[in-house]
C-alpha cells in the first residue's frame, strides 16, 4: 500500500493567516503544510499538498490520489455544504478521507451546518483551528496502521 | 445546419469503468465514445467529445457548441442537481440538449431526484447504463432529422 | 421467457391527438400503438396494449403482465406523481418497466417534477413526444436481449 | 353549441342526506339533481348527471362531455385536493367547469384547503350547502350565455 | 333583522375597469355597485357600499356593519391572503360574510392560493369576473331568507 | 345489530404470497380469509371479504357495509397514505373500522409513515404479518361485544 | 429462551384511571397489570412491570430486559414522538418490542402522529384503550411462540 | 489607497448581446467594459475587467483584487444563488463589493430570488439592464470617495 | 408624458436621522428630499414626496401617481416583505417603479430577505444609505429618458 | 424622565366586551383603561390610551410616544403575528414595550403562535384576560422604577 | 381548596446567579424562592419549591402537586420547547399552571421561540428577569382568588 | 487551573461492546476509560468518568464539572440531536467541551445529522470508533495546554 497521504485544501484556504484571523487563526497554509509534513514523516508517511479554489480541480486531485495515495486529509472549505461532485469523487476513489475544518462550522451560519461529504468520509474533525489538521492526520494514519 | 453532435460528460465520468461498477457498469468512457462515434457516423453525423470535472469548463464547452454543433448529448453528472450556470448556458445556446444518466437517479439519494437542467433540455433519458447514451444520441438525431 | 411486451397507458392518454396538441402532439394513441406493434415485431416481440383512466385497473393490468409479459413500457400520465399503488404493483411483478412521458414534465408545473414510480422502474425516458415511446420500447427490448 | 350541462359528482356524494348531515345537510343527491334539472330547463338547458366514487370514471365522464356538453358543474369531493388526472381531464376537454363544494372546505382540516383543480376551472363556489349547486349552475349558464 | 347588506371592497378595487382589464374586466366599481343595488332592491334589501385601501378601515367598516347590516358581500382583494385583523373582525361581528373574488385566484401566483378569511366566512365565490358579485349577493340573500 | 364483519383489502393484496415474500410473508389472501372466517364464526360472527385495486370500489364497499355490517377490518394498502376519499367514506358510514397492515410501515420508505385514515379509524394494528389480521378481528369483535 | 415478558410504561401512565378518563379510560395501571399478568400466565409466561416518568430509566429498564426477558410490551407515552435514546435502546437489546398506545394518537394533535420508535419495533397496536395492552401481549407471545 | 476598480463578471456573461436579448439586452460585454472604463477614468479610477465561467477562478480574481484594487463591481451571474465560496472570498478580501444584475432576478424563477452574496456585499443594484453596471460603478466610487 | 417623479416613503422613514443611526444613517428625510428635488430639477424633472406609515395610504399614493407622474422611487420600508396590496397597486398603475432601500436588507434578519414587490418593479437598489435614493432617481430618469 | 405610560391597543380591541366573550371576557376596553389609569396613578404615573384598527396609526402612536412617554403597554392584537412595521417602530423609539395578550394565543390557531414583536419587546404577558393588562403595567413600572 | 402553590424550576436553573448573568441576572434561585415565599404568605398562601434537571422528575413533581396544591408557577427552562411529557402532565393534573421565563426567549435562538407547554398553561410571563416570578405568582393567586 | 478532565458518556453507551458491534465496535466502555485514563496521566491530567442514561443527570454532571474540571470529553449519544438542556448546561459551565461520536453520524439516519450541542462546544470529532475518544482527549488537552 502507498505511504503517501494527500492533504487537500479547498477554496479560500490559500488566504489562511491573512483572512479573518479571528475566525481562522493567524497561521498560514504553509505553516500547516510544514507541520503536517513533519508529523507524517515521523510516522513513516509522505505528505503531498494540493490547494485549489476550483471545485472540479479538487475532484481531479481526488482522482489522482486514487492510485498513488493511501488516504486523504481534506478541508473542503465552502464546497463542504453543496458539492455532490466531491461526494461522488470521494465515493469513487475508495480511499479513507478525513473531513477537516478549522472553525466550528456549527457555531456559524445555518447553511454551514450541513455537509454533503461527511456521509462518505471516514470521519469528521472540526473546531480546533490549526490543530484540526494535526488531529485529522493522526486519525487517518492510525486508521491506516490498524 | 451543422452535422456535429457534442457529447458532453461532467464530473467523475472520466473514472467510468473503474468507479463503483455495481452502480455505473464496467464500460469505460472510451468504450462509450467509440460506440457513439460509430453510431453518429451511421446517421451522417460527426461526434465531438468533451469531458470535464469543472462546472465552468462545461459551461464553456456548451458555449463553443453554439456555433459549431447541431445538438448536445449531455451527462452532467453531479452538477445535474445544483448547477444554475449550466442551465443558463443551455438556455443561451439555443440548441437541443438531451440530458442523460447512466444510473436511475430516482432510485438513489433524495438529493439526486431533482434536476436544475431538465426544464431547459429537450428531454431526459436515464437508468439504462451505457445504453442511455445510445438512446440519447438516437433521440437527438431523430429530433434533428424531423 | 415470454416474448410479449405490455404497452400500458394511463389517464387521459386516450384523448391523444385531440387534447392540447401544443403539449402532446398531433398523433393519436392508435398511431403510436401501430408504430410500436410493428417495431416490436421487427425485434421478435409481440405488443399488447392497455389504456385505462382508472388507477386500480392499471394496477390490475400490471398484475396480469406478471406471468405473461417480459417487460412493460408504461406512460402513467397523471398517476406518475402520486400513485403508491402503482409503485407497489411495479415492485410486486418483478418485471422491467420503462417509465415514459410524451412531454418534458420538468418544464411544466412543479407538481409534475416528482415521480413516485421512477425509483422502481428500470429507467425513464421523456420529452420526445411520440418518439419517447419508440425509444422506451428500444430500451426495454435491448435490456431484455442483453 | 350543445345545450347540455353535465352535473358531475365525485366520491361519497351518493350518500348525501345520510352522511354527516351537520356537515353536508339533509338533502339527498336526488333532491339536488331534480332542482338543477328544473333550473336548467328554465334557462333552456338540459342536465345530465353522473356520480362516481372512482377517480378514473370521473375522468372518463369529463371526456364524454367534451363533444356533447357545453359546460360542467363539478363537485369533485375528496379528489379535489389530490387529483392531477382530473386536472388534466378538465384541461383536455376545453369546456368551462365550475368547481362546487357543499361545505366550506377552508373551515375544515388543512388538507382540504388546497385544490388541484381550481386553477383550470372557470371559478369556484363553496360553502352554501345545497345552494352551492344552484349558484354554480347559474354561474355556468350565465357564462355560456354571455 | 336589518334589511341592509354591506358591500365591502378592499385595496385597488377602486381602480376597477382601468387596472389590468385582461385580469379584472372592463367594468368599473360604480357599474357593479349600481347593478348590485338594483338586485338587492328586487329582493327587498338595501345595499351600502364601502371601499378602502386601508386594512384597518375595512376592519372598522365590518365593525359598523355589526349592528346595522344583515350580512356582508366582501371582496378583500390583496388582504385576503394575509389579514388576521380582518379574520378577527369577521369572527367578531357574527354576521354572514360571503368572500368574493373577480379573478380565479387559484390560477395566479401561489401566494394568492391561500385565504386567511375563508374559514370564518359563510362561503366563497370567485373567478366569474363581475358576475361573482351578483352570485355572492344571491348566495347571501338566499341564506338570510332561509 | 348486524353480525357481519367486512374484511376489506386494498390494492396489490390479491398478490399476497407471491409478491415480495420477504416483506409480506408467504401466506396467500385465501389463507388469511379462511382463517378469519373461522375465527369470526368462533365468536358468532360472519365474515364477508372484498378485495379491490380500485380506490373508488373500496369506497363503494365501505358504503355497502354501512347498513349490513357491524364493523370493518381494513387493510387499505397503498391508499393508506393518500386517500381522502376513503377517509370520508369511513367517516360517513359511522362503523368501527380497524386499520391493519401486514408490514411495519414505519420501517419502510418515509411516504409510508403517514396515514390519511388512522384519525377516523377505531385503532391501528400493523407489523405482525398475517397475524395482524387475526389481532384486528379480535380487536374489532371485542369492541363490538363491549 | 427466557419466559419473562417486560411490560414497560412511560411518563404519566401512573396516573391512568385518574387522568382525562375521556381520553384514556377509567382503568388504573394496576388493573391492566393484573389482567396482563394473568393472561401471560395462561400462556406460560411471567410478566414483569416497570413504569417510569424518566426517559433514561426507561432506557435502563430496556437494557435490563436484554438478558432476562424474551420480549417487551411498551407504551412509551409522550416519549414515543421524540426519544432517540429509547430507539437506540430498542435496537441495542435485540428483543421483539411491541409499541402500544391506549388512545388513537392519529386522532389527536399533529405532534403525536409521528413515532421515533415504530421503525425499530416489531409492530404497533393503538387506539383500543385498555384492550390495546391485551392485544399487544397476544401479538408478542404469538410471535415468540412461532 | 489603490485607484483600481475590478469589474468582475461570472458565468455566461461572455455571451452577452447574443444570449436571450429579450432578457439581457443587445449590448455585448465589450460595449459595457468600454463604457465603464471611460466612466471610471472620468472619476480618476482605472478599471480592470475579468470574466470567467469557473466559480473558483472568480474566487481567485477576488483574491488578487485584495491587494491591488479599491473595490469591486461584481455580476456573479448564476453563482449568485448558490456560491458559498464566493461569499467567503468577498468576506476575506475586505473590499467593498457591489452586487450587480442585468435583469430583475426577482421577476424570474424562484431559485433566482435568493442571493448567497448580498449579505456580505456593500449593496445590490439590479434590473436596469446595461445601466445596472453604470449605477454600480457610480455607487462604488461614491462610497470610496466618501 | 408627465415630468413628475413621485418619491414615496413607507413606514418609520419619517424618523430617519433619529432612528438607529448605525443602521440607517444620520440624514433626515428632509435632507434627502431636498437633495433629490435638486437632482430631479437638474434633469428637467419635478419631484413630489409622500411619506406614510399606513399601507393603504401608500396604495392610494401610487394610484394618484398613475395619471400625474412618469415614474416612482419607492422605499416601501417594512411593507416590502409582506404587502400584496402594494404589489397589486404597482402592477395596476403601469408606471416604472424603482424599489429602494437604505440598508442592505440581506445582511439583516431573514424575514427581510424576501420582497413581495421586486418582481413588479423595474429594478432594485439597496445598501448605499442615503446614496441609494440618488442612484434610484438616476436609474429611473435614465430609464424614462431612454 | 417622563412619567407617562402609553397604553396602546390594536385592531378589534375596541369591540372588547361585545366580541366573543368566551375568548376575550366581558369587560369593555373602557373598564380596562379606567382600572389601569387608577393603577398608574397609584404608582405616580399617568396613562394615555390609544386604540386603532390601522397598523400605520399604531406605528405613528409609537412614534409619538418616543419623546413624551417612559414606556408602553401594547396589545397589538392581530398585528402581533405579521407586522414588521410595528417591530421597526418599537426598535426605533427605544422605549421599553410590554407585549400583552388577553387570551392564551398558544392555545388557539397555529398562526397565532408566532410573534413578530416579542423579540424587540422587554417581555410578554398573556393568557390572563383583563388581568394581563394589570400585570403588564406592573411589569413596566417596576422595570422603569428599577 | 389547598392553599399551597408549587414553584417548579427546570434544568440549569439551580445555577442561577452563577450562569451567564448577562442573560439570566445575578440573583440566585434561593433569593427568588425567599422572595416568593414571602409574597405568597402575604396573600395567605404557602409556597413549596422543587427544582430538578430531570424531565421525568418534573413530571412527577407535577403529579404530586395534583392533590396537594392549588396551582403551579413553572419555569420549565430548556424543556419548554420539546417536552410532550410535561405537557401531558400539566393536562393531567388539571391545575392552573403559569409558564414563566427569566429571559425574553423570543429574542434568542429560533428553537426557543416555540413552546410545547403554553397551550395547556393558564398563561405565559417572560422577559422580566427575576421579576417574571413575582408577576407569575401574582397572576396565579389573582386567578385562584377570582 | 484544575488538572481534571471529565469524560462524560450519554445513553446506551454503557452497552458498548455488546450493542450492535458492526456500528459501534467491540470495545467496552471500560476498555475506553482505561485507555483514556492512561493517556490523560501521560499528559499530567486525571480523568473522571460519568455515564448516565438520564438527560438530567448528564446536566448535573456538567454542573459538577464546573468547579472541579478543566474541560470535558463528551459523547452525548442520542441526546446530541435534541437536548437543549445539555446545550444550556455546556454554555453555563464555561468549560471547553469536545463533542465526540464513535460512529459517523452523518452516514446514518437523517435525524442524526443535526446536533443541538456542537454550536456551544469547542469542536467535534466523530467517525473513528474507539479512536474518536483518544483524539478528543488529545484535542482537549492540547487546547488546555495552549
Amino acid at each position: 500500500m502507498s505511504l503517501e497521504i494527500l492533504l487537500l485544501n479547498g477554496p479560500n484556504l490559500n488566504l489562511l493567516g491573512t483572512r479573518e484571523p479571528e475566525v481562522y487563526g493567524a497561521d498560514t497554509l504553509d505553516d500547516i503544510v510544514s507541520e503536517l509534513t513533519s508529523l507524517a514523516a515521523d510516522r513513516g508517511r509522505t505528505l503531498r499538498h494540493v490547494q485549489s479554489n476550483v471545485e472540479g480541480e479538487l475532484v481531479s486531485a481526488l482522482h489522482e490520489a486514487r492510485t498513488v495515495a493511501a488516504g486523504v486529509v481534506f478541508n473542503p472549505g465552502a464546497y463542504t455544504h453543496t458539492s455532490i461532485a466531491l461526494r461522488d469523487a470521494i465515493s469513487a476513489i475508495e480511499l479513507p478521507v478525513v473531513e477537516t475544518h478549522l472553525s466550528n462550522v456549527h457555531a456559524r451560519e445555518e447553511f454551514r451546518h450541513t455537509s454533503m461529504l461527511s456521509a462518505v468520509c471516514l470521519g469528521v474533525i472540526g473546531g480546533f483551528g490549526r490543530d484540526s489538521y494535526r488531529l485529522a492526520l493522526d486519525a487517518l494514519i492510525t486508521h491506516l496502521d490498524a
